[in-house]
């Protein structure tokens, strides 16, 4: 077992290191009759790329994705959907210094002392490369979700640094649409590139939160006690590379809060609030499914930092590399990827135990 | 698919609803050889139990674990260990008022649109009485993890409402154990009591954050890049009734932080930082793994609050029954179970795919 | 990982020694809402049951199920069904002789030799005494498969030894639960009384044969390529203790067939044959499913056999316990079982992934 | 869930349908360190190879095996090897005719049913092409079971249709290399020629049996109760296209055995005989383990025979595309591969829960 795969139902297994040949997924599952072209899956592929603006990595991948089964006629067969994308601005020499170094808060490390050998160009497997693919998988599952049950799924980037999106009007998702940042203030943006352009200058990283809503998704998706929605959903964020906190609702916020000030009351006219963020046990209840996630600041730098070699020397170690100052700028898709994913999986999960039973009154709206 | 079940080499598999007759784990793949005893589970079951205390729930169950299977001439034998606790002290008329009822922000209104029909007596299957089986799993997980690799899992709660623990000089875990709320600051503990006092007479409750240490855990543990341990952690807790957010390391504080900050360098004498929280690419680095936990305040209020009834109409909902203003409290030793279970799967798994080849040198020393 | 587990969506865990204190099993994904009573498990049990014919072991086991979770007035209710039988009819000292013997074609020695520690009472948790909660699981299967679907699986005995059922006109159904056997030709019963009396008397034991259909199964359960249905079935079928071989349809007699012979080809009216047993490409067809297993003969016998003991030395083994000189004969519920709870499990999957697609024209009457 | 996924530690997943662009699989759980190129595929993708001989189909394909990932400089990495075969002999204008069609004894039309669409391409994803890829990853599975352990899994053609392979003096492997049929018996080779010729010409297809032998295989590996070794190689074996039945050992002789008989005795110099197959209740014994698998005679036949059409219509079938006359003819490196799949996953999952605690003393030597 290494665990290259996710999902219960909708099985996605990836593979692929980030200078190697290719990276691919396949997507097991799959429910037939889906509509489903290579054309599909290059907007979000977009999105997450990098090399499109400068606050990004500048490696420049096409990103084309070739389905190599699983599809007939344009639509899915319900046989697995096998997806594969050549890797084609691949640098190895960028990395050949640090192939015998252990980065500084890297999975350089790591992967070594686990497995005793590791693929050292461009962080082999541990890179964000892998993510690509978790992105078109998503785009599989964001098509189903919309189409089977009106499911839309849409994350953006909530803080940058010590900046937060200040939402209190809602989430204007035309403005997030519109800069390289997934932010929903528009008027923000000038801050941003400004902060971002000092930030590449110091050769520092931040870190960064994005956060995800789904609306539409009706009551009784989630299963207790184990596969809850909301432990799923912690798993497949906590899963992405650098997150290291995950939240739901309110998330931390409900350290603080009062029982009569959390919990969201119900009329026969809907919810009052969604404290909770949509999910009560595990379960959806019917209201906004809501999350977030902390992503932290990249550790490859170009300044310097202290590390080791694979002899055990201390070493000083700088990084040359195309890296993202801020991983979470991209991150927006993989976050919307990953909670699409554990939605249709768990829509499928309901289906086989539940059928349509749950589909019970009295049935809530949610909060307005 | 229900998915009671978690783990995956270490499968626990828990049953059993709050009034039900009893409650029980089926714990399958622990090694052979362990010595066990019914008594083992005493010391972890006491801590998480109701009643002992005026400041949780005053239902008093024994918690007597009766050991089904798994166990030969006091050793482990390879074979599913099932374990059983009777419930004795159910008291089903406290709900019985509310057996139409949903509560606002329970999961009654969710069981019942998942499953139409619910088990209503002290919340069935949703109930926290579930959580005392995770103990009992934990106890094998904590013990195998310190016979076999001498690792040790510890937790404390970290903050009450808003009432933070001043840890700067580490953590005191004698206090831990010398206070009914697992707090590691004894000097804070007469503020907490006056605290919860004026908390239980207002009727309302309080939110919590609880987090847990294991110390020993050796690098190469986590299998990238699905089954990550930390994204296994995520899971884990996030499973635990009343959980909205979970923290690995320097959790959502990664934010704001700059990668030079962050990064936990590394020199032949150790790591000199852990912001990582012992976990890098989703394998332990050989540090201190550390996550913590925030939970929500409890819903069973008798504030009354608005709800609905099975047949949609608006109805005021008091609830009577015992329960604990702040379900963090007791839930140190379910995060200390629940990542112990963790840890020993993934020590498993790591021992399946890697054998011994991840002891690879060098081996950086944890940070001091 | 130790596998006591079995099903993907409908998951059944057992647990149990022979001689320990209970066997219990976990049900876990039963779809809520099927009327279920601790009745309902009486029949299949008594039908597995020794101690009612001088053809079987002795032991002498009241088998009373308790239902420990899952079921609310009369209704599971889509949580975990938690089923427990206590042990009560143990006699250990009958095996203190042997417990430091291996027993010649035994498990003995290979418990032994993959955990370093065994359970030798009565076999432990190698004995057929597990097999009891295979049946109680399987009477959950059976209830659902003919109440949600109409199908009905019915078992038999098709050879006892040399002994051959000859059903040219098809089963006898009331005859197989008219005499001690499950044989499906009440003609031939007295043969086998007297033909079990002499083997009981010469102290040998001899194999067997059951067979099994399932009747009213739909097109389209079974998951291509790894799940498929007779993938599945051959698993289970193979995972009862003692059985040797697995057939669907004609099994090993299509080695000599035809392809214009055994092809079974399809008109508007219907399948002309049933050579597959009901089942192609993994799926089923709307025909018969039909499947048999190869049980061996006992291995405890008290004909002395050459065995070994712990230490290595050469013993003479003599085994005086309560076995049955041919375990097949009380095999027919377990494989009726094993056979509902694989149906069942694919029912499930099937639900999950295509719904109620797969119902499309044109529909194939099985044949006649 | 569709399960195009086998094995619990090592797993194998495989895409690709007979006429679309490519196959592949994606191994997941390879310990590091194995030695492994391109090249190590070759042998035994050319054993299963269409098109090499006249007694099989005669589709040619390069079967270029890529490895996209998982392997740095000539050894696994432990991350997921991806491996990709482009087609490059598809025809399907052979299947232009039969695409609104059900072949008799086809998954066509199960595949119809379950789906509500279908590939019909050459069979589509219930092509035998598929098996392709259980080659390949079988090849690793050998290499690390003959490294790791001395494993050695070989199989041989045991009956083509009525003629039945004279083994009783052993396999000879030399010859089983030397012909076309896999046949362990150079003498009765000219017999299979003209047999095969005359069965081609008559356009009917007849059945075969393939048998396996794993010798090295120490005591301990499989799982009780439900993942038992024999279990699992049964749903293996039954998994691959046209299997009807899977033998264990002496499989259906037992029925007719007695247990003095049957029973493999064990004296300090060793077992005196191998009835089991080398497996007692579920593990292992340290003996060969022995299986066989029943073929079924090929459906594509150009004699027509009586079929459906999607709307319901008799129609007359007959296949004109490039068929087996018999499958079981090439499928002995199937057999092999996914029996060495089952016996690396289940050392992978022995050394997870037992480590080497199960090498205890006494060992017994194989029968000679």
């Amino acid at each position: 077992m290494s665990d290259n795969s996710f999902g219960r139902l909708l099985r996605v297994t990836t593979f692929g290191e980030s200078h190697g040949p290719a990276i691919g997924c396949v997507l097991d599952g799959c429910p037939p009759g889906l509509a489903l072209a290579a054309e599909d899956f290059a907007h979000d592929l977009a999105r997450r790329a990098t090399g499109r603006t400068r606050h990004t990595s500048q490696r420049r991948e096409a990103d084309a994705v070739e389905i190599l089964s699983g599809v007939h006629e344009g639509r899915t067969t319900g046989t697995p959907l096998a997806l594969l994308i050549r890797n084609t601005d691949q640098r190895s020499r960028d990395y050949a210094a640090i192939g015998e170094q252990f980065r500084p808060a890297h999975a350089d490390y790591t992967y070594w002392q686990k497995y005793g050998i590791r693929d050292p160009r461009g962080g082999g497997r541990s890179s964000a490369r892998e993510t690509t693919m978790r992105v078109a998988a998503g785009v599989v599952a964001k098509k189903w979700l919309a189409e089977r049950h009106g499911v839309r799924v849409r994350g953006w980037l909530s803080q940058l640094g010590e900046v937060r999106a200040v939402v209190d009007a809602g989430i204007d998702f035309d403005a997030v649409e519109s800069n390289p940042f997934f932010w929903p203030v528009a008027a923000q943006v000038p801050e941003l590139e400004a902060y971002m352009d000092a930030l590449r200058k110091s050769g520092d990283s931040v870190g960064a939160e994005v956060s995800v809503v789904a609306d539409g998704v009706p009551p009784g998706w989630g299963e207790p006690v184990y596969g809850k929605l909301d432990a799923e959903l912690a798993a497949a964020l906590m899963s992405i590379n650098a997150v290291k906190g995950v939240a739901i609702g309110d998330g931390f916020d409900v350290v603080a809060q009062r029982g009569t000030a959390h919990r969201d009351e119900i009329t026969a006219d809907g919810f009052l609030s969604n404290h909770a963020g949509g999910i009560l046990g595990g379960i959806s209840s019917g209201q906004q499914v809501r999350a977030s996630a902390a992503f932290k600041p990249t550790s490859s730098l170009r300044l310097p930092g202290r590390g080791l070699d694979v002899h055990g020397n201390a070493v000083e170690v700088v990084t040359t590399g195309r890296h993202d100052p801020c991983v979470g700028i991209r991150a927006t898709p993989i976050v919307e990827a990953m909670t699409a994913l554990v939605l249709m999986d768990q829509a499928l999960r309901h289906r086989a135990q539940c059928g349509d039973v749950g589909t019970v009154a009295p049935r809530v709206p949610p909060a307005a």
